[in-house]
C-alpha cells in the first residue's frame, strides 16, 4: 500500500467513524476517556519503553536536549496525561444541544442544535502528550481525529494510539474514532491536508513555518495561530502602578509563550512617569529593551528598528515605543501586530470603550494582562490552540470551537405557501 | 496598471476602509444604505441607459433569453433594491454587540463581541441586483467588500457602483467601503481569491462548476454552497395526508431552488398507501417520476438509476426509492445528499429525535417542507447565501454569517499569577 491508498484508508475510516461519534451518547464518550486513562495508567512500562527508542534515536540523530526534554515520558507527564483525560471526561458535552427554538410567522418552529465538525486532522511536532490531548478533546466534541505527531516520537504515538485504541472499545467505539498515522513519510502530511472528501478541518500545532506550509497547501480550512506579537498600551490616563503591574506580567510571566508583550506603547504625557520604574523593573529580571528615539531620552536601551515593531521574540527582549496619542497607539497594534492579544490600560471609560472597538485582535483588554489569554483561563476547561483568523474560530478554541450548529426545523404538516 | 496592481490597490483601499467601517456607528451605515437607495430611484435614467449598453452587446454576443432576462433593469427591479436597501437599513446592528460577561476565578470579567471579517470579496454572475444585495449586506454587517460581477453586467454595475459610493460619501464613509471591479479580465477573479493580506473571504454565488473552481484555487476561506440535493423520508409512522403535503410541497413549489425535493424516500410499510395518491398528484403536476424497483411495484414511472440518487435535478423530476428501514433512509440521505435540507414525515416522538442527530444536514426537518430552508423563512432578515460547509457558516447565511466574534477581557490590574 502506498501513502495515498493508506492516508484514503485512515480518511474513509475516520469518516465512517465520525458518524457514529456523532450519534454515540455523552457517557459512551466519558466511558472512553476513562478507559484511555486506564489503559496509560497500567500501560507506563511500554510506554516509557517505546518512548525510550524515540530518545536514543534522537539522541544519535543529534536532536537538541530541548527537543529531547519536551520528547521525553517521565512519570510525571504520564500523570498529566491521565488527569487530562478524567478532566475533559468531566467538561460538559457540547453535541447536541439545541438554542433558540423560536416560532416564525409561517408557524415553523427553528432553533440550532449543536454538532461535531466530522473528522479533524491534527499535525504537530515531536511532543507525545499533543497526541493525548488532540485526541481527547476532539473525541469529546464528536469528532474523529486522524494525528500526525512528529516523525521523532512516532514509537510513543504508536504506543500512546494502542492505549486509546483499547479505551474506545472498551467503551464500544470504533477504534477508528482516533488514527495516529504510523507512517513517518513526509509526504503523508500532504495527503492529510489534501483529502476534503476525509478531512472536514485541519488544526496544525508547531512553529510558523509549519503553519504557513500548511496553510498554503491545505485543500481543507486550516484553524491556525500564527503568531503572537501582543502589545499593551499604556494610556494618557492609566493608573501608572496597574500599568507597571501589568506590563511586567505581561513580559515576564513566561518568554516563550503567544500571550507575552512583545512591544509596549506608552502615551508621551506618562512616559516620564512611567517609563524609568519599569525600565528599573525589567533591567533587575534581565529584560533587554529596545526603545524609539523618545524612549531612548527617557531611559537607557537599545535602540528599536523598523524590524523590530513586527518580530515575536519569544525572548528576555521588549520593543518599546512612545506614541503621541490614542490613534497611534491603535494604528500602531493594527498595523505591526499579529491580532492575538493587545491591552490598553486606562481609567477613562471613554478610551477603554473606544479601544474594545477599534483593536483587531482576537483578544482585546483592558486593564487585565495579556498572560490571561488562554483557554483555560478564559473558562474554555480546555483549549486545542489559539486561532489568530476570523473565519470559524478565533482566539482561544475549546470544545465548542471543534464544533458546528445546525438548524432544526418542526412543524405539524408545514408548507411553505408562496 | 496591470490587472495585479489594480486588483491590490482595491485591496488596499477594501482594506483601509474596513478599519473605518469596523468602528462607524450604527445610523451611519443605515444613513449610507437609505442615501443609496435615493440615488438609485433618482438614478433610474442612468441605470437604465447603462443597462440597455449591457442588453446590447448580450443580444449581439447571443445571450439566451434567460440570461438577459436576469440582467435586465427593468422599473419593477429597480423598486425592489430600493425597497431592500431601505429593509437591510431596518435590521438591527449585529456589530459590536457583547454578550457572556462573565466573571472567572482569576478576577477577570470576560465576554465576546461581535465584529466584523473585514474584507468580504463576492463573486457572481450577470445579475445586477445581486451587487446591491451584496453590498447593503456587507455594509451592514461592517465589512468592506469587492464586488465582482458577470462580464455582460459591466455598463449596470458600474453605474450601480456610483449610486452606491454616492450614498457613502453623503452618509461620510469611505467612497472604497464598497468596490465593483471595473475591469473585466477574467484574471481579476484570480487576483481576488489569492489575496488573503487584503481580503478576509470569498462568497461566490452562481453555478456549481464557477465555485468549485473558486474554491480549488482560492488561497481564502470560501462560504460556498454546492449542491441542494434534498430528501423527504416518510417514516413507517408517517401521518400520510401531512406525508403527501409536505413531499408536494417540498417538489413542486418552485423546481429551480436549492431547497426543493430531489428524491423522496418511503417506508415500505406505508409505500402502498402513500405512493398512489402522490404520483397522481404529480402527474397531475407534470412532475416525472423515477422509482426503484419497489416503486415501480406500486406506481406507473421511469427506472431510477445508481445516478438519479446523487443528482440535483433543479427541474419537475423526482427520484423515488423504497426503505426498508429508518437506518437505510438516514444511510442513505447521508451518503447520496449534499447536507442541504433534509425532512423525515414521523408522528413518532424517539424517530424524530434520532433522525435530528443522524442527519448530516445543514437543515434538519420534522413534518415541515424543505421549501423553508431559506434566510427569510428562518427570521434571519436577510440572505448572502446558503452554506452547504460546516466550518464558519451552516445553512442560510445572514448578517451573522459575515461577522465574527473577538474576546472582550475587562480587570482592574489583573495579573496572572502562574
Amino acid at each position: 500500500m502506498n501513502v495515498s491508498e493508506y492516508m484514503s484508508k485512515l480518511g474513509q475510516q475516520a469518516r465512517d467513524a465520525s458518524r457514529v461519534l456523532a450519534n454515540c451518547e455523552t457517557a459512551q464518550k466519558n466511558n472512553a476517556l476513562v478507559a484511555m486513562a486506564d489503559a496509560i495508567n497500567q500501560g507506563r512500562a511500554v510506554l516509557k519503553q517505546a518512548n525510550q527508542q524515540d530518545l536514543d534515536a534522537g539522541a544519535l540523530k543529534g536532536l537538541s536536549p530541548a527537543m529531547l526534554d519536551r520528547l521525553e515520558l517521565t512519570d510525571a507527564r504520564i500523570d498529566t496525561m491521565v488527569e487530562g483525560l478524567h478532566q475533559v471526561a468531566g467538561l460538559s458535552d457540547p453535541i447536541g444541544g439545541i438554542t433558540d427554538m423560536d416560532y416564525r410567522p409561517s408557524g415553523i418552529q427553528i432553533g440550532k442544535m449543536r454538532v461535531p465538525l466530522g473528522v479533524i486532522g491534527i499535525i504537530y511536532e515531536s511532543r507525545p502528550n499533543v497526541t493525548i490531548e488532540a485526541a481527547s478533546l476532539c473525541l469529546k466534541s464528536g469528532n474523529a481525529v486522524i494525528l500526525r505527531g512528529g516523525s521523532e516520537a512516532i514509537h510513543s504515538n504508536t504506543a500512546l494510539a494502542q492505549c486509546i485504541s483499547a479505551g474506545l472499545e472498551k467503551a464500544g467505539l470504533p477504534a477508528t474514532s482516533v488514527q495516529v498515522v504510523e507512517i513517518t513519510d513526509r509526504d503523508a502530511v500532504h495527503q492529510l491536508i489534501t483529502m476534503p472528501e476525509f478531512v472536514d478541518v485541519i488544526v496544525p500545532r508547531g512553529g510558523k513555518g509549519l503553519i504557513e506550509r500548511i496553510s498554503a497547501d491545505a485543500r481543507v480550512p486550516v484553524i491556525k495561530h500564527l503568531d503572537g506579537n501582543c502589545h499593551v498600551y499604556v494610556d494618557a490616563e492609566a493608573d501608572i502602578a496597574k500599568a507597571q503591574r501589568i506590563a511586567f506580567n505581561a513580559k515576564t510571566r513566561r518568554y516563550g509563550v503567544c500571550n507575552a508583550m512583545e512591544s509596549l506603547l506608552v502615551h508621551e504625557s506618562v512616559a516620564k512617569a512611567f517609563l524609568p520604574e519599569i525600565a528599573r523593573m525589567f533591567a533587575e529580571k534581565g529584560v533587554e529593551l529596545r526603545g524609539c528615539e523618545l524612549t531612548q531620552d527617557l531611559i537607557d536601551c537599545e535602540t528599536a528598528t523598523e524590524e523590530d515593531w513586527y518580530l515575536e521574540y519569544v525572548a528576555p527582549i521588549l520593543a518599546i515605543k512612545v506614541v503621541a496619542s490614542f490613534d497611534e497607539a491603535v494604528a500602531h497594534i493594527n498595523k505591526y501586530g499579529s491580532h492575538h492579544t493587545d491591552a490598553i490600560v486606562t481609567e477613562n471609560f471613554t478610551t477603554a470603550r473606544k479601544f474594545l472597538r477599534a483593536a483587531d485582535s482576537s483578544s482585546v483588554m483592558v486593564n487585565a494582562s495579556t498572560a490571561f489569554a488562554d483557554g483555560f483561563e478564559y473558562g474554555l476547561g480546555a483549549e486545542i490552540g489559539i486561532s489568530t483568523d476570523k473565519i470559524h474560530a478565533r482566539g482561544p478554541v475549546g470544545l465548542i470551537g471543534l464544533t458546528s450548529q445546525k438548524y432544526v426545523v418542526f412543524g405539524d404538516g408545514h408548507i411553505r405557501e408562496s
